[in-house]
């Protein structure tokens, strides 16, 4: 009997699994140097969490998600984003308490079951940060530059942000009243998914691939924005020129929830034959409070990871290649066999990467593997070497040979 | 509307999530040093990948684990440990094509839905390492040096190896026989968990917390292994004592799974009172090709590390606490606050790790958070030093203040 993975899942494999480690020790990293913390929250969660949204959140939960009943007759949810999980355990962990900003990164597995394609995956990883607690432009603006340091460090080209203010809900009601009256007469020759965008969101429209240039002069929300919304979103473009981040206003963008309040933001990259969004976020005052906790504001991102490693590869970004192997040993006769045992311990010991084999193959299949695996060096101990508490070093770049005593072998490969 | 998280899930939050970091840190760092590669496998398969085994596993996976049907009717399950998805993937994606062994591992989330009681978790975390392709007794030796090196360079006292040889089918079937004849008559003065073991496994009636006194005498199996097992097992052995790695004989440690031959080992700790087995493995000659795959030897372990952290927090171990941050700044005035969102922003750009306050408080408070955050320095920018493009730096631990320019603040800082 074979098996197979589910359909819209991956292995991640040695070989490949170097580039996510390094891109998410990277994402760690920076959060280090941008004071954010992990926060680990669990795979599922109650089906209600993520049913309590409106918009977009209700298509993702109604058609997209893993639901389960377990035995415990828990209606369960394999959560298909970060946030909804991050804001739970905020507020059930009275985070809020704390005086400083809350400011936590996730990076995980997250589930929806989407249609099955090149690219796509039902369990996908994302990176994602939320900063609780301050209602601060200069915020909005590290929740940006944290994204845009992320990709510019991982060696992603011709990365560009683009901003927008999608005001306050009020603001948003009524420039939602002037959308339909500029969109109504048009109704007709619109797309299907805009016609219902219509009665869901009327801003979406706007964000349309297919009905885009229809738009040109459509009313844009930075004109309906009142007072203090132009103020928030004035700040946030000073703080980004301040820092020298390239961006671009684009009073299109809408984020696809309804929680989202003043700033919204996209990260955009040279993708595969157009111009791709890699991830996005924004700020939301209205989130906690909806989801049961006191009414902080808060901004955030989400960006997934499987795009961003998808355009490095595309890119062809060399990834810092250390050596694989600092020494690979050769034991020749059954006595060498065991002091090699025993030195390969030693060295891992003393913090080298040490490799032997396992398979009692020829001297030649095993120099072969040295190769391979990239070794500085191969280590090869005969009878007669041993007798002498000796081994010969090859270091494997320039093929030159040397003897040295066993005692000082970690300090030769050191 | 308030929420909470499901019952025997977990928050991993920020203070505690960084014993988590560094225990997950030591293990990749011991793994690269083992030559050991990383491989992540899906949260959920194909039930059946779960069922095709005998024994508990398919006691868990009646019992214990999380099944679902997805919106494409297949039967899925919550991984409930992790050798088999990494087996799966080595057989689907062809590893075993390669010439060298196969040396893996895996950190992850497994789930099962067990009742819920202090220190047990329904998602739950496990370290495991699975080296396939090879019947060397050194790399038997090499996995138990792994974990016990894990053990001990993340600070756990009093680690201790047990080591068993459970010998081939053909071995365990004559002995199993033996042991029945040995327990028969015993029968009625058994636990009723033992009485139906003597049905499933006798081996592991040898185990049981309530019955063993009763055993003393028992038949072991090392006095039932023929010349191969016993050379293996003595190969493990010398190997082990080669390494200096305390281990004891425990020939009734056996595993739960049918597919385990010769080594099977635990680890020991000081525990909560008693000594507590803190993870186990052995070799599992029969498992690849009862998977699919080509007859391939292996052997592994899986460690759980709830319990490993847990008798961290318990023996008091203190991990490196490095500063968490390298420098506050506080700026008095709004011009200073604009320049502060900049310097900030340089100081990460240049690695340090830089924090500010986004709450409009008073310099008292943001003092106060420059301390709890345990900043290195506190730098103070009013109006004046502004003007004059310099900075006020506090070393938090002397006290000591000092005025340097603002373009040379991160070489100060670092």
């Amino acid at each position: 009997m074979s098996f197979q993975r589910s359909p819209g899942t991956q292995d991640i494999l040695p070989g490949v699994v170097e580039r996510w480690q390094y891109v998410e020790e990277k994402a760690r990293d920076i959060c280090r140097r941008y004071n954010f913390r992990e926060i680990r929250t669990p795979m599922f969660e109650s089906t209600e969490l993520f049913h309590r949204g409106v918009g977009e959140t209700t298509d993702i939960v109604e058609k997209e998600t893993y639901n389960f009943i377990d035995r415990g007759e828990r209606k369960l949810t394999l959560r298909p984003e970060g946030t909804a999980g991050v804001m739970r355990a905020y507020v059930e962990n009275k985070l809020y308490g704390e005086p400083d900003v809350s400011k936590l990164y996730y990076i995980g597995p997250m589930f929806r079951y989407e249609r099955a394609q090149a690219g796509r995956y039902r369990q996908f990883n994302q990176f994602g940060v939320e900063a609780v607690g301050a209602v601060d432009p200069a915020l909005d603006a590290e929740v940006i530059a944290l994204g845009y340091t992320f990709y510019t460090e991982v060696g992603l080209k011709g990365v560009r942000v683009e901003i927008n203010s999608v005001g306050t809900p009020e603001v948003r009601a009524a420039f939602r009243e002037k959308l339909l009256a500029y969109l109504t007469p048009k109704r007709d020759q619109l797309c299907k998914d805009c016609q219902s965008r219509m009665e869901r969101n009327p801003l979406r429209v706007l964000d349309c691939k297919v009905d885009q240039h229809q738009f040109t002069d459509a009313p844009s929300i930075l004109d309906s924005l009142d007072e203090e919304c132009e103020q928030h979103f004035s700040k946030v473009k000073q703080h980004l020129t301040d820092m020298g981040i390239p961006f671009e206003i684009n009073h299109r963008l809408v984020r696809g929830l309804d929680y989202y309040t003043h700033t919204a933001f996209e990260f955009k990259a040279e993708g595969i034959g157009a111009i791709d969004t890699v991830g996005g976020g924004g700020r939301y005052n209205g989130l906690v409070a909806d989801i049961g906790g006191p009414d902080q504001p808060g901004v955030g991102f989400g960006l997934g990871l499987e795009r961003t490693i998808m355009l490095l590869e595309h890119q062809q970004t060399e990834i810092p290649q250390l050596h694989q192997l600092d020494v690979y040993m050769i034991a020749l006769g059954e006595a060498a066999d065991r002091e090699v045992t025993k030195l390969v311990y030693e060295l891992r010991n003393a913090g080298l990467r040490a490799e032997r084999d396992y398979q009692g193959r020829k001297m030649k299949a095993q120099m072969k593997s040295a190769d391979r695996m990239q070794a500085r060096f191969t280590a090869i101990l005969g009878e007669d070497e041993l007798t002498n508490g000796e081994i010969t070093l090859k270091e494997m770049a320039t093929g030159e040979q040397r003897t040295v005593k066993l005692t000082e072998l970690a300090v030769a490969l050191s």
